[in-house]
Formats: C-alpha cells, structure tokens, sequence
C-alpha cells in the first residue's frame, strides 16, 4: 500500500481528516517526565497513543528533535507509530530541498534511517530536485505550495503570468511532478481562498493543511475550501493546540482537543457521501 | 568579528575564494578508514587539515551526514576546525526554510547544536521565515537564489513582472532582508550570465557558487561574472572533486586539487587590487 491509498484508508477507518502535528518542546512538558532522558520520545508516545484513533496521519517535525540531539528518539518514534499503529502513515515534517547525491542522501534520511512514509520538501530548486524522492515508490511527497505564514506572499503571491507563484507550483505538480501518483500540496488554512484555488488545479491531490489551532485558521473556511466531492483529500494539521490542551495531562488534553477538532472537521464535510464511504 | 568580516578576513589571509564542501561519501573513502566508527570525521578532518591555508571557508552538507546517523561526528567536525583553524568560517549547508517557532528550532540546530558560522537558507516561505536566524548578529544567512542544477529553472525563472524570480529573491535579500548585514546568496556556477545579473542587483554581497568541479560550472567565467571591485565577493564551493581527488590518498589529492582550484580562480581575480588588499 502506497502512501496515498494508506492516507485514504486511514480517513475511512478513523473517519478523520486531522493530522496530529508532533512538535515537541520540552519547556511544556509535565514535570514527572524531566527525570526521564528520553522525555521527548515518552511524550510524543503518550500523544501517539491517546490519539490514534482519532487522526488520518501524525506529522513529526524534524527540527524541533534535531535542536535537542533528539534524532534517536525520533527514529523511536516513529517505529513506535509502524508498530502500535500500523494503519496511522506517518509524515516527516522536514520541507527539505537540494539536488542530485544530496536529494539521495536527504531521501535516504527520510525513508531508510526514520521509515517515514511521507516527506515535505520545498519547490524552490524544481523538478530534479524532486525526482531522488520518487525512487520510492510507496512513499508520498508533499510539496510546499501556498503556506500559512504572512510572509509566504513575499514570493508565493508573485504574479507569473496571468497566475500566482504557488498556483505554478501546484500546476506543475499535477501536470508533472505527480506522473507517478506519490505527491501531496501544503496550503495553509490561515488562506482558503487559496485552498480552494489549488482544489481547482489540482483535482483529488491530498492537500496538508497546516494552520488551524494555535495559527487561527478557521476550520469550517478550510474544510469548506478543500475537501473533496467524497468529503476527503485534506490532512489538516494541529499541533500545540492538541498537545498542549492540558499542560499536567497532555494525553488527556490531547485526545480531547483532538475529539472536538475532529468533530469540528467532520460537521464541514459532506456528511452524506462521507458516511456512505465510511 | 561577524560571518561577513570572517569571511572578509579569511578572503584575505588566505589568498583564497575557494570553500571546500564537506560531502562525505563512506562508499569512496579509503580501505584504512573502514574499521573506524568515526570515519566520517577523520575523512573529513584530513581533508580539513590539508586544505584549511587554502580556502576562505569550509561547507559540511548535513545530508550527508543524517543519512548516516553521523550528527554527533558533524558536531564534533565544527568543533574541530573552530579550534584547529579558528580563522576559517564554516557554513552549515542545510537549506532550512520553516516558520515561527520552527524555524526558532532550526536556528538553534545550526548556531547553537552545530555552532556553524553560517546556514544556507531556502527563501521560498519569505521574510518572516528568516527573521528567526537573524536574532543571532554574529551568523550568516546565505538564501537560494539561482541554484546550480537545470530544474532550477522550472520556478526561478519564472518572469514575475519584468524580471525572473531569482531577481526578485536578490532583490528582496538587498533591499529588505539584508538589513543586519547577515546576508548572501547562492547562485550557481553553471549559469554564469545570471551570476552577473545578481551581482548588479546586490552591489558587494558575498555570493555562495557551488557547481565548480564535478558539476562542471566554469571558473573563469564564474570569477569575471561574480567578483566584486576588490577582486573578492566569491565563496567558490568544490566538494567531490576536492575530496575524491585520489581515492587512495585523500588528504594529499585533496590538497592538490584545491591549490590548482584556488590558482586557477585567483588567475581571473583583478590580480592588481588583489594584491593591494593582500
């Protein structure tokens, strides 16, 4: 099973298009794990575990292991996600982008050494710098398009005749870069009608959805802009609000924050297509 | 003394435009080195060693590096050329291009963890994903402008009103996100008309060519294009035809390879006010 059909699958099972975004800090952790070397590692588990039922996929942020020496837990993690939660894909967060042997060598960080079925990687440097990742056919590519951040406009919002810099971007992801069917856009939720432009363009492409929760994108606008007309075809990503919602219980906080995001989500979807497929 | 003045510093004491990047290969080193578990640090160090009185700065690529769960072996790498060859600036070649508190762990990964000098940065996300780097005024941000290989063209020659996209990333970088002096570019050496394009648009900025060496980007017409007034301005990166030069004998090729490298650019320097300023 390919990333994307493990994506589908997991929307269907869990009836869920959130994503649980992993961005550990230690500074909000509860006070018994300080003791505990691998405190991160225990915390992300903790989450994982409240959640899974919950969620369509979980996303680890690399950067927020690596600022702490952490990439051994992070290889933990997420061999602890393939066993107790099979069903769940699981993102590398890690927006990387280079070329040639480099492409390989972050490639190979990706799928061989953290197993992650799915990379973001960044457009900027173009199609070569893609094709290293496609060498693994079940593994998804998620391309930044549109992201959440006000200064995205900077260049995504240029005008490259008659169009905008990530409308080009997700031109040339479905007309191009997607041949082999392993690609994915991020759009952040913080711009819907942006979400509702790349839908156009790009058909059934799953879309990460970075945004809702602690950045303000508004749910009911990103759902609304971006699903599908089977009620999928976005992981919308969270991830301070569920995992700090209860800063003492975090898998309490969690799995709550997570129930009422879902919840939230599921009322924008088109709910009778949704439960004939579910 | 900040990446700027280092670099500057370094330009000058060493006769030198070249940087060497450390892209370590496990599959290339030399037999003797294979019973080691820090291989990767002692290949690097000799070819460190043999070529630190030639070059204006070192480049470990981080890929290279993660894929082979070598991060302590990288730390330990800068650590050593900081102490051994204070003078020489190392830049991180990592290509990070994240958001808010992201990016804020990016920053601390190569500053802090890495204690690098410099971090390439992808400037796709904008501004406000580069703010986080700058809050350390001693660091050096070097953002993708024209990258070395053709798919660089798909998004970076887009016309955005009258120019390409990487003009407005120079653009952009001069005008606004240089307002520290933290700032460079990379421009690759295979498209040496658009070396020259970015110099007219950012006045002395320090410009980061890869694509020399293996590559097969041309010295000559990558000086002419790039050099500033004072015959500097270039951080001319070879990494596997520096470090793969005798497969055998690693540190001896190494130091061949870069002593031809750094003549043959020195020949198109404006040799006069070169050795005024030396």
């Amino acid at each position: 099973m390919n990333f994307v059909e493990a994506l589908g699958a997991a929307w269907k099972k869990n009836d869920s298009l959130l994503c649980v975004g992993l961005d550990p800090d230690p500074e909000k952790f509860p006070a018994r794990l300080a003791k505990y070397p691998d405190a991160i590692f225990r915390f992300c588990a903790e989450i994982v575990d409240a959640t899974a039922d919950l969620v369509c996929a979980f996303k680890p942020q690399i950067a927020h292991f690596a600022a702490h020496r952490a990439e051994t837990q992070l290889e933990d993690l997420i061999a602890y996600i393939h066993r107790n939660h099979p069903d769940i894909p699981v993102i590398l967060d890690a927006k990387r982008g280079d070329i040639g042997s480099t492409a390989e060598r972050y490639a190979a960080e990706a799928f061989l050494r953290y197993a992650a079925d799915a990379v973001t990687l960044n457009p900027y440097l173009g199609g070569d710098s893609i094709r290293p990742y496609l060498a693994y056919p079940d593994k998804g590519l998620i391309l930044l398009c549109r992201t959440s951040n006000p200064g995205g406009a900077d260049l995504q919002l240029l005008d490259v005749g008659g169009m905008k810099l990530f409308e080009a971007v997700a031109r040339l992801t479905a007309a191009e870069w997607n041949a082999t069917g392993q690609c994915a856009l991020v759009v952040g939720a913080t711009y819907p009608a942006e979400i509702k432009r790349v839908r156009e363009i790009v058909g059934d492409l799953p879309l990460l959805v970075p945004g809702v929760g602690a950045q303000g994108g508004d749910i009911r606008a990103t759902v609304c802009a971006g699903r599908t007309s089977s009620g999928t075809g976005l992981i919308i990503n969270s991830s301070r609000a569920i995992l700090y919602a209860d800063r003492e219980n975090p898998a309490e906080g969690a799995r709550r924050a997570a129930c009422q995001t879902r919840s939230e989500i599921n009322r924008y979807r088109s709910s009778g297509i949704r439960n004939q497929i579910s």
